[in-house]
């Protein structure tokens, strides 16, 4: 169902009870753009660090506004084996509520507004209709607003700065504003004397309405009802009631209930992704991390500068994500699906091996028709991520013995793959790991060049030509990574340009030394490299280490085992499978079948029953 | 009419045609945000010079989108005396042509856009279908686009940079893309041996097709069509095509006149500003400062950095421009309009002693109904303006003996409010002036308060308590301008606050010597005072001094009149109405009749004919 401004809050409740009765949730985001710098290639280098990508997304992303957001909730119905779903599709924007709220500024990108636009988004529904938000600062902010407010009116209020004149009492009445003052006293006084119950002053500035209250409530203690309100023409003015004290705190309740409902309007949106985070369910993206890092950034706070920072956050707002673009492009599936955008893969796992999952849409609610793609709707997207996600994960379920038709999103199958997000256009490494530090794979057959500005592509080729294979990742329009297919032709390299004029080449490892000296001079902390090609990481906060909120865990040592041990990630490594961090954990199973099957025990036997037990319980038999 | 994408190029003509007719034209944009950085009241300064309003204004305007733009021409019917009018509301939007051309950011502010949301403004119609654009450096890189490719398909490609193997003749295909070339070689060859008359290559890169337009130029010079081509997924691909030498020459002319087609496409809006330019018409506006500068910068070029560079462009862009907020904000306006909003003023206009003006729709265009407002669509607040602009310019026909009921746009009546733009908020100088120096009152009554950030507005009035009225200008946060209504009172608040702790006052003049400093460092000239309070001007750049389209000119030297010499912004200055500069135009008459309307000579004399000479022939009698 499409929610805006106008339907929000009728839905609300019709969002939570679908959030609360899910099993698994999945979201979809669309944006006013993607980069206000460089291009998306200069923004995704090729060999970035998951610093760097973080530090480009947060500096060039994150002032576009996420404008759509697509939930799709998914909830198992075991008697019928099919799942019910419940599609919102909400418009956001952030309507200033009254004239002290933010004003915020957004970029748009024309590409990709234009896209949208090609697709059919409907842009007078964000900017006419959007549900507003604020972040948590701002909820605060503006919590504290209404109670300093409400302070005042108490005759509480105590100016916390200090200004010329501290003495703030009602005696101490600037000398201009003393004959104002005096005649609505005698206004107020009058007030007593009538039948009439209520007064309203003209228009005044805040300053006089300050002292009004301040006055009122120091002369009149009792048996008065001040409340300031706004004309049509949005000015405002006290209004002075004559109330019995029930009256005068029954107002006062009303006064309250009536601020809390503006609050909870101006929170709006926000509500929604707290709700999100408070279930603690499994949300599935696709290709997700920018989502995950609007959806903070916009309904949260502002990203943190620190990539491990960030990391804490994002498992306090969403404890267990699953990325469907990392699970396609990772074993088993790597090798069965070929290209991985949503669409593409969604056509794929209609086909042999996957199934297509039972799925109804919840009644009261407009079905999609998958034949009809309505991709780039957020809704749409997220429904179709789920069904991604729901014929790979029952996929796995065709490696158990006996094999099971349903997997579901608490299955112990799927935690190799949580909270891992996938790294678009990383050559080493695949995805961003939410719950522990990031693989750090050896570069040493990788070559920093700097160059004249009008060198292309075909001039580094031209240059390393005698090496052969090659890959170029640009950083800028003056240097590249060239990625050797030998490391033992990186010296040869680095000896021949060595005259050079017109170019310089470097190591990766003078490449980092040289950032990091930098880094350091600004107060970073350094890395050093382990012995096998892995950077030792130097992470170790245990708020985030061993501290997944299903108990899954990473090991800072690795466990020195002898054969090719086996990750989701393993498959993802370009150069040696020897050297690198392991997961102990019970997805091995995958890729050992895989590369055993042709002695006939594809299958893992297990007791058939799912257990809650650590997946550090490794089967008995592989 | 309403032009869009869709009928933008079959409008054009009618656009260009209804400018050429046209006696004047009234302009007016709407933008998708005011400013990004500090608030419009922070925006706004008060006292800021003229510089440092363009400075912010450029900082802080310039990256929202002008996405509607608004063109109403007036054509004046001698016979019916009546004006016949063309209005145009053209929705625009940098839609990418191609996937080389510049990928615009912009800003939205929520407050403009939700703004503009409540008075229905229709964003699918910008988004999904706004006219494109460029700007002039833009258009010129396109254009050698272009001619690069024409080049480089005619053999004579000859890259201008250095790379590290720049021999790059059709001897020097890189081995690896030898047996490619190859192929496609005895491809072609073969062609000349059937009755096949074009070859489809595969698509490839762009590196590949520079080496096969490089070949087959060289080994075929004559009998074959070589072009690039895109399939439907985008993909860039060379047909080869067997022609005669006529043949040939016929699909270049083709092949050129579509790219010119193209480039006029992507040019776009910005050939409607063009003939706006071209045609040196009046150009009038309301509060027309932000539409100058927004049209410029998108459809000429990044504004300059400084102001006397602004004017000058401006100059050239914009040849006549009016503003009808400075002119009803100027005698004798200013004592017969109280309220200066276009609706306002559009409404007070109506009334006696002004007349609503006779004006028609031109057939085939859409009118306007004035009683049902549609303002802030763009279209209908230029077709107000230029009512407005004619009733004021026919009020001033009252003056002349014998009255006239029509004054042309031409008028030397006119000529004293041409090229000066409203600045909003300044207390002491109403105008921008583009074709000359601008004034720069004295402000010796003027104090510079800095303070902690708690402070508000009320602390300040209590701090100058003492000294009778003053007026705050906010600059920021902890520091402010404050006017005293007595400049003897300057000396005595700097001695009281000597000693204070939280706050620090300095004189005007310590300001602006203090910000000089700092900008003489960076390579800014300097100002000095002039005795009777006038900096004198030092920008005395011949281009834009007595070179105004019109031979209206300012002259340097201020005539030592003896009487209280009349401007159109002489009522705009707060304080002294002695030492102020004086334009010797006609203008004066004005004043004068007020000030002596009691003596009875409230008419001015002239011919009765307007003639094309000097507004420095002053009239004999007045």
């Amino acid at each position: 169902m499409e929610v805006t401004r106008t339907n929000f809050k009728d839905s609300l409740n019709t969002v939570y009870s679908a959030i609360e009765e899910a099993d698994f949730l999945a979201i979809d985001g669309e944006f006013s753009g993607i980069s206000d710098g460089p291009n998306v290639s200069a923004l995704t280098n090729g060999l970035d660090t998951p610093e760097e990508r973080y530090m480009k997304l947060k500096k060039h992303s994150m002032d576009f506004l996420l404008f759509q957001f697509g939930l799709c909730t998914f909830t198992y119905d075991q008697a019928e084996s099919k799942y019910v779903i419940k599609t919102f599709n909400f418009y956001i924007f952030p309507k200033p509520f009254n004239r002290t709220s933010p004003d915020t500024k957004f970029i748009c990108q024309s590409s990709s507004i234009d896209f949208l636009a090609s697709q059919g988004f409907d842009f007078n529904k964000v900017f006419r209709h959007g549900i507003p938000y604020l972040n948590q600062e701002e909820e605060v902010q503006l919590r504290e607003q209404y109670e300093e407010r409400r302070s005042q009116s108490n005759g509480s209020g105590n100016p916390s700065y200090i200004s010329p004149n501290s003495n703030k009492g009602p005696g101490s009445i600037p000398e201009e504003h003393r004959e104002y003052i005096g005649r609505v006293v005698e206004k107020v006084e009058s007030l007593f004397t009538t039948s009439e119950k209520t007064v309203d002053l003209e228009p005044c500035t805040g300053f006089q309405r300050k002292l009004i209250y301040q006055t009122l409530n120091s002369k009149f203690p009792k048996g008065l009802h001040v409340e300031t309100l706004e004309t049509e023409k949005k000015e405002r003015y006290i209004q002075i009631s004559k109330v019995d004290d029930e009256e005068r705190k029954r107002r006062e309740r009303q006064k309250q209930e009536r601020e809390q409902e503006e609050l909870n309007d101006a929170v709006g949106f926000s509500r929604v992704i707290h709700a999100i985070s408070k279930s603690g369910k499994l949300v599935v993206g696709h290709n997700m991390l920018l989502d995950v890092m609007h959806t903070i950034h916009q309904f949260y706070c502002v990203l943190p500068e620190d990539l491990n920072d960030f990391k804490e956050v994002t498992q306090c707002v969403f404890p267990r994500l699953l990325d469907t673009k990392l699970m396609a492009t990772t074993q088993p599936f790597k090798e069965l699906i070929n290209i991985t955008s949503l669409a593409e893969l969604q056509k794929q796992l209609k086909e042999s091996p996957f199934k297509s999952p039972k799925v109804v849409t919840a009644e009261g609610f407009p079905s999609y028709d998958t034949a009809q793609e309505q991709l780039h709707e957020a809704g749409y997207d997220a429904y179709i991520t789920g069904l991604c996600f729901i014929s790979m994960a029952n996929y796995l379920g065709t490696f158990l013995t006996p094999p099971r038709a349903h997997i579901p999103s608490q299955s112990k199958l799927i935690q190799p793959f949580v909270n891992k997000l996938f790294l678009m256009r990383i050559i080493d490494i695949p995805y961003l790991n939410i719950s522990g530090p990031d693989l750090q794979p050896k570069r040493d057959h990788v070559l920093y060049v700097t160059f004249p500005k009008e060198w292309k592509t075909s001039d580094l080729y031209q240059l390393f030509s005698a090496f052969g294979n090659i890959q170029v990742s640009w950083i800028d329009d003056t240097s590249a990574f060239v990625s050797l297919s030998q490391t033992d032709q990186v010296q040869i390299a680095i000896n021949t340009s060595r005259y050079a004029e017109s170019y310089r080449i470097q190591t990766y490892a003078e490449y980092v030394q040289g950032r990091q000296q930098v880094r350091e001079s600004q107060g970073h902390s350094t890395q050093s490299w382990d012995e096998d090609g892995w950077v030792k990481p130097h992470y170790t906060s245990p708020s985030t280490v061993g501290a997944g909120p299903t108990g899954y865990s990473y090991g800072h040592s690795r466990p020195s085992l002898g054969k090719r041990c086996v990750s989701p990630i393993q498959e993802e490594q370009p150069t040696d499978g020897e050297a690198q961090r392991s997961h102990a954990d019970g997805w091995s199973a995958y890729t050992h079948s895989h590369t055993h099957s042709d002695t006939g025990s594809k299958k893992i036997r297990t007791d058939g029953a799912e257990t809650t037990s650590s997946l550090f319980d490794v089967p008995e038999v592989w």
